[in-house]
């Protein structure tokens, strides 16, 4: 059975609020967009993906209830609305790949009766689209999944970040079904713990055999020997091949050149910012400080202590040594090789 | 004022207990040995240098209550309750060398009550002498950290793991006493959060500016160019200079090495282990799953998953830019330099 973290249902988007996840599967029915945008703005989805098909289904719902006495208002409403979504998160790509998807869409149609199926049509292509690609992802990644090995994974790239198969978990999932016998170690990715509390309970849900870690264990197994290869996704690429993913991820690419462990940067194209050179320009998300100095309900640190609390890191593109695609793999990633793959 | 976490007083051991900070300062009254062993295995008092002088009090305490026939028996009884403490935790040094000393003392005096009055004397001293080293390693240490300079630790080396000034924290409150206008980075250090619960309290008491970090943002900030150098404690350092260290010390020492931060390793002589020509021989302790799969009251993981925990990891040697001790600081360590610290 698949994970369905969002579902669009009788009008309604039916989604899992994954900061209760592992303990309660709790499903909200979100029947306004700005229950969707504080569902996105604290975490209740996440991932980049997931992010911009909450969106797309958010502006459905928009289009559902916005009442404008011409065309041209009714789209400058939808068009503001969009503008509150690609306002929640700064970090992740997908999510303004999607809206200017829907903002074409919006600009379709005749009548706000037409254009209204103009924005559902659009947004049940997105979510259709997202679960496609991570088919092809997945698929196109497994074969690097050898039979015996063991992976080490940071964050949640799984049917819950994508609102598909998942990228990392699509791979994974795959190569497991395909008869490799592997094992998976799981970051568990603080400060939200989107690897303890979602890969490990995605991977438990499959069946498939999984060690859960501190995220500052990584480096340690891999010294050791015990991880055959690295395997992350991503909520942003630069042209150049670098990287933007959730904090810790440019540590584990350190860890795994160092100890020569392959390292896999998994995403669908959508992804793939190319208007951005380099890494460096990618803006990175600042969260509250008290995601670090609280754990749940436990306050863990004294009163007076200043924190730092940056949501990614950015990974140069001379850590990788491929990214996996729906359009196929770039090994030893640089600008011409990722061009490439939209040329097909 | 210094903190105290240990001190002996009318005849009992007074233990702040470690695993109630930040939020309770609880001062625990240890009349029995046992109570001791309790306190050391559940990490009550932890920290190598403090685990030696709890156990040293706790013998003075078994002396105080052991009665026996004879001296022969007596003997016997001590050094069997001294093999107890000696398998608390296997990792740090101190512990073995403290222990060693103190049955050469139950090895002297002649009738119980001299053979008492040895080991009560030899604890003090142990004690005393812990301090007197912690300063002498704080004031060599302070010369390397610089006006403006802000300093990453991992996990915690002051005066709770010491029961002195602590040997990282000496050297950050000598530096900052003379005048530096200094910041520390702290690593959270899960599982236990020793960074978050101990060192970030002791900063914060000492009123030095302090900034929390997950473990895993400490590479981004690195690479960042906020750091100016990594200070860290170790369990124990063998012969030719690797370190066993909190968990995540190896990561911190890699990426330090990626991104040209020198990387400093803080200890008395006597977590210096001659007997163990390298890293890969220092015994690692595993703990609970609980320490992962549980932050405090909440629990972060789904039934089902695996754990890896090992308290330990070992960074080599060739990642250290120096070994500060009591005995002057060693830079780019080799045996021979290590050896060189002995032969004053």
């Amino acid at each position: 059975m698949r994970i369905e973290p969002l579902k669009w249902q009788d009008g309604k988007l039916k989604l899992l609020d994954q900061t209760k996840l592992p303990l309660e599967e709790v499903y909200l029915e979100l029947s306004r967009y700005p229950q969707v945008i504080e569902a996105i703005k604290n975490m209740r989805v996440r991932g980049a993906p997931a992010i911009a098909v909450a969106a797309v289904y958010g502006l459905a719902l928009a289009a559902q209830s916005v009442d404008a006495n011409s065309q041209l208002e009714f789209r400058k409403r939808m068009k503001s609305i969009s503008k509150e979504f690609a306002a929640t998160r700064p970090t992740g790509h997908n999510l303004f790949y999607a809206l200017k998807r829907m903002e074409v869409a919006i600009d379709k149609g005749s009548r706000i009766e037409g254009i209204r199926s103009s924005i559902f049509e659009e947004a049940g292509h997105i979510a259709q689209e997202v679960a496609d690609v991570d088919w092809r992802v997945a698929q196109s990644g497994a074969e690097l999944i050898e039979d015996g090995f063991t992976v080490l994974t940071h964050c949640n790239a799984g049917a819950l970040a994508t609102a598909g198969y998942g990228t990392v978990m699509g791979m994974i999932g795959e190569a497991y079904e395909q008869g490799k016998r592997i094992g998976v170690f799981v970051d568990e990715t603080r400060p939200l713990l989107q690897g303890a509390r979602l890969t490990a309970w995605e991977l438990v849900y499959a069946g498939i055999p999984a060690t859960l870690i501190t995220d500052n264990m990584a480096g340690h197994f891999m010294k050791q020997g015990k991880i055959d290869c690295v395997v992350v996704g991503a909520d942003r690429v630069a042209a150049n091949g670098d990287v933007a993913n959730k904090i810790g991820t440019y540590s584990v690419a350190v860890l795994a050149r160092e100890n020569s462990v392959p390292f896999y940067v998994t995403v669908p194209t959508s992804t793939i910012d190319l208007s951005l050179p380099s890494g460096e320009v990618i803006p990175i998300e600042e969260r509250s400080s008290e995601e670090v100095t609280h754990i749940q309900d436990s306050h863990i640190a004294p009163d007076g202590v200043n924190v730092a609390n940056p949501a990614f890191d950015v990974t140069p593109t001379r850590y990788l040594t491929a990214i996996i695609t729906e359009n196929g793999i770039v090994r030893e990633p640089t600008e011409d090789k990722i061009r490439g793959l939209f040329s097909g």
